[in-house]
């Protein structure tokens, strides 16, 4: 279970705190609202999987500016001719807002919003940098994880990127979101420990290396490990080693294959297993496996029945970053919302506080989103966002992990195959309604600049 | 400064647990050493730059099985025929061992060690994961940094990627080794009071549309922060806000154009601010740069003094992982070190501790490296790994990263200029001894398998 503890608030970008204290100096105090998406997927993909979401809450409810980092700001040079009253209000800070977010393993595209936070500005401002990092970053392990899951066609999956993701807490939040995107447990013990997710180990290099004679290592871990010895065999020579595991009567659970022409070798493999009566044993294959060699290896008749999955799984290699945004839509001074939207983007984005609504075919299958304003409704297709933290406290506990993996594997099958494709995914369609359509004209109107350009003035 | 705290155990992938308990419970307690490297260099990479040393001892120093940790793996599945005594030593567990390493800051090439462990086997075992993570982690973007700055041909490079790093801790990790790497600064304020690294900040859109008014946010944020105020001008119109800035009368430190040509906004901007007499004020660029784009727009002749960078830093995008990997170079029962190596890769690797020498061109600029068998001397060669701990403590304190930065800036010096160049580097010469090349001879004969292959037997 993850532990809550306090956060620190400087967990975050320093013009997150300097326009704070403008907002504090100045005495503007609007309520904000801002909501967090994806831009575009990155190529290949067809679908997000919504996740870090729990991170995320977890954060809000116990962020907190300890007095040692109000001692670190006060002494920052840009802070100078900050107030003390500013440095007060920091030592009292704590998150008050409301979230709305869509549920970990949902179904997400791009410019859908993951996440609203709605709270005065101040606060709405200093989460942004933690909010994007925790929820955009499991979102693309989540959704490269279903990639790989859908590549090995019902075999299993492990993750087992720890040693290659982007530092140790890295590779803890990558096993849980590669566990939600399908994967069936991750190699690295913390993630158990702390989400309850299944740990799976096999065998390094280094405990054959380390005895020196491969048989005398094999005896040696299996009789340890009667039914879970995975035996590594590459170490010197595989298609050896298996006449070793033959030869001395060891019955292994699995064997792992690590290096070679993994279709060959495994067809060999296989073969010899089971001359010698070895039918249960399994082949278990890993070495710098992703979507693309897995799906590769099955269609050229691997005789495969599970796969580790280092590197590209923990760091999303070909994507290894999402276009994630927290944008404000809107600011309250106690009138009402009034809708907020930058107008220098290549493309348009929406303002105003927003729903989201899938609707499906008659075969119960996925047809496409409708991104709207707040006040819309379309009582016919499902709303993704729920409120989940009202003035600071969450309204119910985070979903086990388990449940959060059975929502991304229900959501997965009803997306249409042509969406689900590893190459060439079709665009799943999104459309924004005409209210906010309206409403975005009604404020490019408002906000056009009325100083003229360099070229006229 | 780092929290120095306990390190849970648990961070690292299952197989070094049930290998811990396998050698636990067979009384097999050699000594061993292993050693970390990094494969191959990145497509575009000629050089690295090892970071991330002072976390990996900061982890060796501390690291500890909680009670609770020791819960866990007794119910693990994989554990029920594992003996009590084997919980009992993990009670007590901590590293005792020994540890060389290259400085932080080093220029270090494919192949070369960055760091050494001698330890009783299964301490040495149970650390591979976390060092691994976070020193190929650290390397790769202190390395990737140092091509940025390099890009940017003396101006100002700010690391502002926390919101899209791997997680937030990636985010703070990525500040300090971008910082190592030649970076001014980050915006990440907890690496900035953890690392004593200095943050920089700016102004997001969503202040100027709070507002609503461009001008007046302008204003409000130049008056509490006269000496540090970088205005954001692209929120609405880039040029019509500098015209608004200029009529205004503001004096702002920068202005920072996020959006749009770079290259023709960045002179228009220079031109009607030097006009106005705002030749002190600064142009800072930012939006998706990277080493390439910072090259082409220099080269195109952009007026930028000073450069924000994000994803492509804080992921190293074009290559957001580094092939490190942790292999057993020897084990010693007592009778002195007997060396090890895989036979299995498709390039050989080296038996036996080593040691890394660096040699020079009569200019001081450096000629090659040669990595020897750690009984050899090259006394006209620089010695690159020194030994850091032993007995499980440091032997000094780590130095500031200032003084790393400093030093990462003198070994680039001195590299000679096909090595540093962003695309086509040139290889940079890394020689095995040939007394390393004997004992990788020794070994292959002695250990090639007796068991004959399949086909033949």
């Amino acid at each position: 279970m993850p532990a809550p503890s306090r956060h620190s608030a400087l967990l975050t970008d320093l013009y997150e705190l300097t326009m704070a204290a403008a907002y504090f100096e100045d005495n503007f105090h609007p309520t904000a609202s801002f909501e967090l998406f994806v831009r575009s997927l990155p190529p290949q993909r067809g679908f997000l999987l919504a996740a870090g979401l729990d991170q995320a809450l977890d954060f809000l409810e116990n962020v907190r500016f300890s007095a040692e980092d109000i001692v670190v700001l006060r002494r920052h040079p840009a802070f100078t001719r900050v107030s003390a009253a500013f440095f007060d209000y920091l030592k009292d800070f704590h998150f008050t807002g409301e979230v709305w977010a869509m549920p970990e393993g949902t179904l997400a595209f791009e410019e859908e919003p993951l996440l609203r936070v709605t709270a005065p500005i101040i606060e709405a401002q200093i989460v942004e940098t933690f909010l994007l990092s925790t929820l955009t970053f499991q979102t693309m392990i989540a959704s490269k994880a279903a990639r790989v899951v859908a590549a090995a066609q019902g075999r299993a999956v492990v993750e087992f990127g720890s040693r290659r993701a982007h530092g140790p807490e890295a590779g803890v939040l990558a096993a849980r979101a590669a566990y939600i995107g399908g994967c069936t447990g991750t190699s690295n013990v913390e993630a158990g420990q702390r989400f309850g997710i299944p740990t799976f180990g096999t065998l390094a290099h280094s405990f054959i290396m380390a005895y020196g004679d491969e048989e005398e290592s094999f005896r040696r871990f299996e009789s340890l490990f009667p039914d879970h010895a995975v035996l590594l065999v590459d170490t010197y020579d595989t298609l050896a080693a298996i006449e070793t595991i033959i030869h001395a009567g060891l019955r292994p659970r699995s064997v792992r294959l690590d290096s070679g022409d993994l279709v060959e070798l495994s067809r060999q493999v296989r073969r010899r297993l089971d001359q010698a009566n070895l039918t249960d044993t399994r082949i278990f294959a890993s070495g710098e496996l992703d979507e693309f060699v897995i799906a590769d290896l099955l269609a050229r008749g691997a005789q495969i029945d599970a796969f580790g999955v280092g590197t590209a799984l923990a760091t999303s290699k070909d994507a290894p970053s999402l276009s994630g945004v927290y944008k404000l839509v809107d600011v309250d001074f106690g009138e009402g919302p009034s809708g907020r939207v930058k107008l220098s983007e290549e493309k348009a984005t929406y303002p105003c506080r927003k729903r989201v609504f899938r609707m499906r075919q008659s075969d119960g299958n996925y047809s496409g989103d409708i991104v709207a304003h707040e006040s819309e409704n379309y009582p016919d297709a499902e709303p993704l966002l729920n409120c989940v933290m009202r003035q600071g406290s969450r309204l119910a506990p985070s979903p086990r992990v388990q449940e959060i993996q059975e929502r991304a594997r229900l959501e997965l099958s009803h997306l249409p195959e042509p969406h689900r494709r590893l190459q060439g995914a079709a665009r799943y369609p999104v459309r924004f309604s005409s209210e906010l359509e309206r409403r975005l004209e009604e404020i490019r109107t408002r906000f056009v600049q009325p100083v003229g350009k360099p070229d006229s003035g």
